[in-house]
């Protein structure tokens, strides 16, 4: 698998323009944990990769929780003792926690303010607030606006519903060589966010066209569920199969300019954490490495101990760290084409350590083989930098002794995996390596 | 166990101030490693615990040493020509070589000049020598004394006896609910010494009556004892109990207001060494952790590679390593009480551990259990703070598999041990955790 | 084994003008993979040591390789178009290329150029350019030249002949009291270079002529072989008793002034690697310790994946890593006689440890043995740092528990083996240690 129609900069431009654009049409959408938002958002997605749709009816048992009740939401607005709609949630729709329930009252602004949220250090931001597992309404605003409200009654009105529907995900599989899967997942169940749920769904969308038309020897099967139920119901409907999962990445927050983070998966030296760790190493762009914490996005459930599958999360700015996350500034301005593109790079670069890793047996392993006479320096020599292709011809033939993986080699010899998966090609074509055949 | 208490101002004050009039009580006494001041010295503290005392004939064979005869001094001075007493052992009893053998004689000060030692660095200083086992006699003086000392005939007189007695110790059991031991070991051999010797005395006494109090898992064993031999004798005497030692703790220079220094035990990874390391990353003050060397207080003797028991040593500046070490300066305003009762706190935050650690199983391994609908953050908010309590209750959960115990979670969290252990009573109350049954 | 004679200024001073005495002498001789220069330096070597000569036919296959047919230089010249040689073999042996095949010819200038190497960014210096394994020609000559040559018609003539013979190398085997070996590998294939080559010479001879006057736990094998083709035909001669080869070092630009630098074998943690290690820790020169890599001098055969055998590479600047590398300035003044014994002094350090290491255990570990009533402190304390002393007993005595060797107990105590050592010796001698029986 190659992705270098990535350093083709025309075509990383048209890519990192269409993952954009799929944001921009995304995010006027009004996402929930259920409800027609995130049936509209699938849709959308069903032009671009053949999703199959899953719908789970309210009150499944899925292990420890119950699938909750449909929330639909029509209209929401907060009406001044003048009448007028000093919150509107067609203006935007982070205006109406969400889940709120339905009600339509009048009240003084004392008895409103409780239900009325905003960010006092960002007077212009709205925040985003969820209910969902509590039967409760409220509001967000600027806090200009909240500072502005004047005394007096107000009318303030939900028009929404929570019945009994269904809980909806979108599931993708891109079938294989082998059964063994690479899981990438990504939430769908944010309202107008676009680093927190669009960058991911949009990166997630794109990597499954772009491995749709390679070779693959793994599986790969993509979620676009909502956060925590929307796994946790998959995984309960899931569970006889999920030891097919040998690797896998959660998508989210990859969209802002910010460095690379990468959460490593619970059993912290999984081939997923490996595989992220090299191929972040060997990007231009800043990294951190973090260690699994159960707290997060999906990744939490998925390294739940009952499960415990190797399961990275893959980030720019991690959720939480940077002032724009869970408010009206996580729009379609935070997130950049290029960056989108680079962590759309990543994920494919990733995707082809995990393909072309493999273990080998030198099969001329007292010495050095004489290269030379087998005209190979020369053959690995053209267009690339030819020292690095013969170290990393040397390198693969001292380490090719059955116990050190292409990707030991790579990461021992400090050569990015690429040059090391060439080398081993070309020393199979001599009959200088065989493959160790798996365990 | 809680040690809640020692939150509370006035009560720590209190203590400090016990245990500073304790070393203050304690501090005139001659102590050596026999004879009549150990004895006067653990007479005083079964005014405060229950102590047993052990009296081991002179001659004793104790492993490959020999319990020594009985050291009782009364009284020892240099006169100088004008008949003046230049050094008086009733001023400090520091003056005399610790186990001089007696001596009256009179002799030139060149003949003399070789039995006096001094501290050229600390002229107001006395410094503070032994001479255990050697047949030997001497006096220690400050460098501005022996500076003035004119030529000419000198008295000098050491009233003491050397003769089969007995080596002295003191043992109290305080009985848990199993036989498994935590041993603290003191000693209580060097005289007019405060930060050494005297605040281990103070802080282990402390810990003792209060821990008395406590509901107890481990039972507890303090020794005051004399050093080096003191520990071999206790160990000749009860080798086939030692293996009930689960864990040990040597406390010496634990009144002085620096930070403190934890000396691992000779295993270098036992629960003690992790117990220490997290109790004082968790406190305020400057930490220094070391590895075990052969030299150093008592835990050179459980250490020893017969027995290599799980014993640390816990001290604030390290013997050898403070000027007052072994000096006149090391004098009761050297300690402090505010340092004490650190000190005393760290004991029992170590204990707490110790008593506290378990290995648990999450009940409801797949997935995150719903806590909401339990009413859990709710439950364990009230008081704390809640972002920290409902991380440790996410953490407990999550590593919760039998493979990692309370202690592994409180480090790899970053949280206190104590946040730790009240998530989890937290979920054993609600059924989510089980108590993995001890191998 | 004591090196306390290099700690005599007059021996040290005499062996380092001896070591640079003989690198003056080989200096001047037209070395090669084979010919006779490799014969020339060999006879040399031989009125040191009874070194033994091996000669291996051209074409006999050696693994992978065939041994290659004998190059012999009698001259080599160009003349400008004025007759002048403005390139002169007799000059300086760099300006052939190595293994250049015959010619006589008449070019212009434009036809020459490809065959002529320089350093542009080093105009003074010729560089050292060969080609073993093409049938090429060439001449390196400073940029300096290389820009002053007019235009015109040039005569070359390379008198040199490329015809089966035999390829040269050396072997010494010193017997100890067992079979096991210590290999000394250094290659003699480089003409007037000093660091490369003729310093490791120098140094494995004289370390060669050291070891013959001491008593021997092992055998040591000197191997003075043209680099790579001459180590792969010593392995491939000897394949059966390689895993005789316990410890192994080559040593390669061992005698300039700079720090040193070790690279550990391809198992990264052989006791070469930790003698080396410590012996470099205990010296005063700055140290780098560098992983192995698959490329670099002979350690690259022996540390093959067939073989791979405990093989470490002394230097002191790394080959390639200082500008002399290659070129005419590495001559006989870029190697110092002090740093050949320095190099020397190591490289015996180095044998001493592996000499003396062993496992012990402590007759009387339960609690410290009495020292005093033996006069140990006193019989080690003369002469010697007696502090470090006491300290190397307690740390013997402590760590003899059959888990630890003296290399360990050096390692974990940070006191030099040669006084971990000592210490063994001391206590052997009371009875208070035994060596554990190897396995």
């Amino acid at each position: 698998m190659s992705v270098g129609w990535l350093e083709a900069d025309g075509e990383a431009a048209a890519l990192g323009a269409a993952m954009h654009g799929l944001v921009q049409r995304l995010y006027p959408i009004c996402r929930s944990i259920t409800g027609p938002g995130v049936r509209e958002t699938l849709g959308i997605l069903r032009e671009l990769v053949p999703l199959e749709l899953h719908e789970v009816p309210s009150g499944t048992a899925v292990f420890d929780w119950t699938v909750p009740r449909e929330w639909t939401i029509h209209d929401a607005w907060v009406k001044d003792p003048q009448g007028r709609k000093v919150v509107d949630f067609r203006r935007s729709n982070l205006h109406v926690v969400s889940y709120s329930r339905p009600v339509h009252a009048r009240m003084s602004l004392a008895e409103l303010r409780p239900r009325l949220f905003s960010l006092p250090d960002r007077p212009r931001w709205i925040p985003y607030r969820t209910t969902y597992y509590d039967e409760a309404w409220g509001f967000c605003l600027s806090h200009e606006t909240l500072e502005a409200l004047p005394q007096g009654e107000y009318e303030v009105c939900i028009d929404a519903s929570l019945e009994a529907g269904h809980l909806t995900y979108g599931e993708l599989l891109l079938p294989g060589a082998t059964a063994d899967e690479i899981l990438i997942s990504c939430h769908v169940c944010h309202p107008s966010l676009c680093n927190d749920n669009l960058s991911g769904i949009a990166v997630a969308t794109y990597l499954a066209r772009l491995l749709s038309t390679c070779p693959r020897r793994f599986s790969y099967r993509f979620l676009f569920i909502p956060g925590t139920i929307g796994s946790i119901t998959w995984l309960s409907r899931n569970e006889p199969r999920v030891d097919r999962i040998r690797h896998g990445l959660v998508l989210t927050c990859v969209g802002d300019p910010g460095g690379f983070t990468y959460k490593r998966s619970r059993r912290g030296d999984a081939a997923i954490d490996r595989a992220a760790a090299h191929v972040l190493r060997h990007q231009e762009l800043p990294v951190a490495l973090r260690d699994f914490s159960p707290y997060g996005y999906d990744e939490r459930q998925y390294c739940s101990p009952g499960f415990d599958l190797p399961v990275g999360c893959l980030m720019r700015s991690p959720h939480g760290e940077f002032p724009q996350y869970h408010t009206s500034a996580d729009d379609p301005g935070f997130v950049r084409p290029k960056a989108l593109t680079q962590s759309l790079a990543v994920c494919a670069s990733i995707a082809a350590v995990l393909e072309g890793d493999g273990t080998f047996v030198n099969t001329s392993p007292k010495g050095e083989p004489r290269l030379g006479k087998r005209g190979i320096y020369r053959a690995v020599g053209g267009g690339l930098d030819s020292r690095s292709a013969e170290m990393a011809l040397l390198w693969v033939l001292n380490f090719s002794d059955g116990r050190h993986s292409l990707l030991d080699i790579a990461d021992r010899s400090g050569l990015p995996f690429a040059s090391v998966g060439r080398a081993a090609d070309t020393l199979r074509q001599h009959g200088l390596l065989r493959e160790l055949a798996e365990t």
